[in-house]
This record gives structure tokens, C-alpha cells and sequence, in this order.
């Protein structure tokens, strides 16, 4: 039997419906969420992120600001726009797209935005919260793929997750948020990355296996035990000249052996990337929530 | 063959002579590094850990100072105290020994100590510069139990360590410092809980295992395989009418029967309970010189 299919845009939309109600009620107390976003340069990929963030703010409701750099932009008028960004009373949520040019320092902009309005969920503060299992700003594609797993009905706890990939944007903030005792968390969790030796035998014992170490169908289906959930966090760009574009975007994972196999599995695209965005909306408003409470009790 | 014992006496005496060296050249410079160590209330076993700190400190040269307050101290008051070590020149690192009683909130405390003085390593601050792989202070038993590793010859690179426990002090921070992408580092590593399904399953595939879950031998010969090294961050006080006291320490693993099967094991006493001390002191140093290089900078 073919694997049920994880629709990330139908799960996605979900929470947008239900952030959209959560707007009309900020609405009737006349406060409206709003998230900044800055772009420096013309990355073409972080330009369509960008507007996939913007639109995706317009059509719930949530008021955002663009700002767009040329790519020599010096780090300090940066850190400048971020500072007032951290000021300005209308604007709950910073992000600034990354890659950054040459000249600017990622790790200096995260530290940068103020941990409150860093609904990237980035800062170093929000991190070691997270990991201390506080309330946070959690990361948005960890948080996706666990929102994915508890509204699949594939809820992690007591369950073994294997996690292939230890990047800073993945794998290494989602374990922690995974192994944690806490509502939809709770699983044993194993980390893999090219230093693992033997990794089928380690993949085979997955429960729910979580594919984020961005190379196109590397987990193939001898690789995975029955029944198994996959989400797919990869997205890469493979040649096919039956497209227009004359490529196509694949996963992490051998999508066609494996949906024979697997219990359930996350498309690429229509997956995980849905979340993320989805993600980030959730976080701007509370976020806004957080700071009018703040103000409230000042 | 019996495994080979892990001195953790004699390795935390060699880093602590590796440490008199570098005090001895910050001493030329006219740098003495000075720890601070505040205890609430008259807990026996605080009272026993904060004259270990401290006497160690002397043991090496590094100055030390010990503010003792009794167990009705308001919050406020030691925040206080807090903020004027904090500004303190001659004072590097600041320890709250834990538990704290109930009026004061550790949250608040680990807040309230400057990152840069937080030698423990539990200010989220440093605790998500760790996540990311950014230098930082790492928490004290972590990064004992990673350089008892080491220097026994166990470097961890390519093994596959578990970890049983996901605590705040251990196995939380313990996890992502052994599976990132570093020296002495670089594993494959599975975190297992109370809620992990068929344990022995999973113990049994550990080249490296790390018990810190807090039950006296609960961790069996039947559970590992022939050859594991074995790191015992447990120590339970269990009844025995044979000694003085009428008890002794034992570690979260059966130690008597498990060192007939592995290969290398950490005695309780004597594993990690030294090495933890030893790299307070470690941080401490390392505090002074980063706060040093600041301010000849400035």
C-alpha cells in the first residue's frame, strides 16, 4: 500500500485559518502584528523567499515592511537599520534573509536583533531557552516539521527519530526540541551526518525519519523500514529537461521507492517549505502578543 | 579482560597542573583570576561542592571568594549581589551553587550573571552559542565527560555514543557538543529517556555509553556490547550497614559486573565528579583571559 502523503500545504493552511482568527481578535483590541524584512543584494532565491513571506503576511492579515539593500549595503548601516527595526513600536518581528554578502556577518546580525523581536528564532538567547525547554521563539523549520508530525497524527513521543543532517537551520536545533519531555516531543532521538558509520543500520530503526542534510535522493528505500514517516527537508534542484525551466526541485529522499515502503511521507515541494513560512507568521504574532502584554504591564 | 579504569582523579590533576602553567604566565602579566561563589542556606551537600570549588581554586592559584547567606535571603537581595559581581574587576566567574531555596527563582539567577562570568555554562546566552558551534563557556560535567573521553584515547569522532538522561546539566547540552562538527567531537549520537521504547536495543549498539539518569545501577552487563566504554555520570547513595556512614556512592551503572564486558569504565567516586571541579577551574581561567583581552582593548 503507497504511503499516505503529508500535505504541507493543507496542514499549513490550517494554521493559517487559525491565525487568522487569532488576528481578528488582536483586530478588536486595535493591535495589528508587523514583521520587517531586509534583503541585501539580489540573491534570486532570497528574493522569492522574501515575497513568499510578504504575501504569505498579506493574506492573513499581518502587516509587514520590506527593505531592500544593494548588495555593497556596509554592516553598520545594517546594524543601524536593525537597531531602529528594534525600536520601532509597529514592528514585532525582524528578519533579515539570509546569505548575507561577503561583507556583513551573519552571526553580528542575529546578535543584533533584539532576542524579543527575533522570530527567526536565531539568537543565541532564544536557542539556549529552547534547549533549556523554556518558552521561546522557536526555530521555524524545527518547528514546522514537529507541528507536520502532531497534525499527521504521527506524534513523536515514545517513538525513535532519526535525524540525518546536523545543520544549524535543522538538525541540530531539532533534536533537542525532539528529545525533550514535552507535549508532541518525547521520542528517543538519534543524530546522523557524514561521519556516521554504517548509517542504513542506524535508518532502518527509524520510527520517523527526518531527511535534512540537502542531498537530492540520498535515502533510498532499502534504506527504511516499513511503515515508516518520512519528512523530507530537503530541497534540491536536479536537471530535467522535460521542464520548462529545464529542472525540477527533488527532496533528500528517493520520494517514488520510498512511498512504497514508507507509512507516510512529506512531498518536496508541498512539504516542509509550506511550514516554515507558516512558522514564521505564527511566531510574528506572538511575538505581538508577547510585546503588548510587555506594554501592558509596564 | 577487565576494562581498563578511567582515572578521573588523574586526569582533572593533569589538567589542573596544565592550569597552574598558565596562571603562572597570567601572573607575570600581573592577572590573577578570581571565581565568586555564593551559597544560600545551609544544604549539607552545597556546603560539601562549594568548599571542593574553592579549595580547588587554591590548590592551582586561582583567587577565590565565597559569600554565604542564610536560606531566608530575598531574591532581590542576592540579585543584587549578583549585579555588583558582575561589575567586580577582580571577579571572573560567578557560581550560584544550586539548589537554591524556594523563594528564589534559579531562572532569575542564571539571568542575572553576566555571560561573560558565567562559568557554569548555564546562561542561555552561552548555552545556544554552544548549539550553534560558537565559541563559548561549555557547562562544566558536558565538557568533562567530553575531555575524560579524549585524553583516555575514546575520542568520539565516528563512534556512536548514547546518552541516557536528557537533564538540564548532562544530557540536554551533552548531545549536540558530541554530534557537532569539531575536535573531540563528531559522533553519532542517540539520546534516550524514560520514554525510550526497548532500551536494551539501543544501549547495546553503543561504542560509547553515557549514563546520567540518576538510578543506581541501572544499567546492566546484559545491556552493552563486549568492548563499550563506559562513562558513569551517576552517583546515588544507597544503603550499606559495612561502612562508617552506613552508605556509599554508586553510579547509574552495575560497575562490578560491567567491567568484565567493556572495554574502559569511569569509576563512582572518582570518574566525573573530579573533572567537573577541574573544568570550573578551567573556565574560570579562561574567563579572566577573555575578560583581560577586552579590556586592553578598549
Amino acid at each position: 500500500m503507497p504511503a499516505e502523503i503529508i500535505d504541507g500545504k493543507k496542514i499549513s493552511s490550517e494554521i493559517k485559518e487559525n491565525l487568522k482568527g487569532k488576528l481578528e481578535n488582536l483586530k478588536k483590541k486595535g493591535i495589528l502584528p508587523g514583521l520587517a524584512a531586509i534583503l541585501v543584494g539580489d540573491n534570486p532565491a532570497s528574493q522569492v523567499y522574501v515575497n513568499m513571506k510578504t504575501k504569505a503576511c498579506e493574506e492573513v492579515g499581518i502587516y509587514s515592511e520590506v527593505y531592500r539593500y544593494p548588495r555593497e549595503l556596509p554592516e553598520s548601516d545594517l546594524l543601524k537599520k536593525i537597531e531602529e527595526l528594534n525600536q520601532k513600536k509597529s514592528i514585532h518581528g525582524i528578519l533579515v534573509q539570509f546569505p548575507t554578502p561577503e561583507q556583513i556577518s551573519e552571526e553580528k546580525v542575529i546578535l543584533a536583533i533584539d532576542p524579543k523581536k527575533d522570530v527567526d528564532g536565531f539568537h543565541p538567547f532564544n536557542v539556549g531557552m529552547m534547549l533549556a525547554g523554556k518558552p521561546t521563539f522557536l526555530p521555524c523549520t524545527p518547528l514546522g516539521i514537529q507541528e507536520l508530525l502532531i497534525r499527521s497524527g504521527n506524534d513523536p513521543s515514545g517513538k525513535h527519530v532519526v535525524i540525518l543532517g546536523r545543520g544549524s537551520l535543522v538538525g541540530r536545533p531539532l533534536a533537542p526540541m525532539l528529545f525533550q519531555k514535552a507535549k508532541g516531543a518525547n521520542a528517543t532521538v538519534t543524530v546522523c551526518h557524514t561521519a556516521t558509520k554504517d548509517l542504513a543500520s542506524l535508518t532502518l530503526q527509524a520510527d520517523i525519519l527526518i531527511a535534512a542534510m540537502g542531498k537530492a535522493k540520498f535515502v533510498t528505500a532499502d534504506m527504511v523500514k516499513p511503515g515508516v514517516v518520512v519528512i523530507d527537508v530537503g530541497t534540491n534542484r536536479i536537471e530535467d529537461p522535460s521542464t520548462k525551466s529545464g529542472y525540477r526541485l527533488v527532496g533528500d529522499v528517493d520520494f517514488d521507492s520510498i512511498k512504497e515502503v514508507a507509512g507516510a511521507i512529506t512531498p518536496v515541494p508541498g512539504g516542509v517549505g509550506p511550514m516554515t513560512i507558516a512558522m514564521l507568521l505564527s511566531n510574528t504574532v506572538k511575538a505581538c502578543e508577547m510585546q503588548s502584554r510587555d506594554r501592558s504591564t509596564d
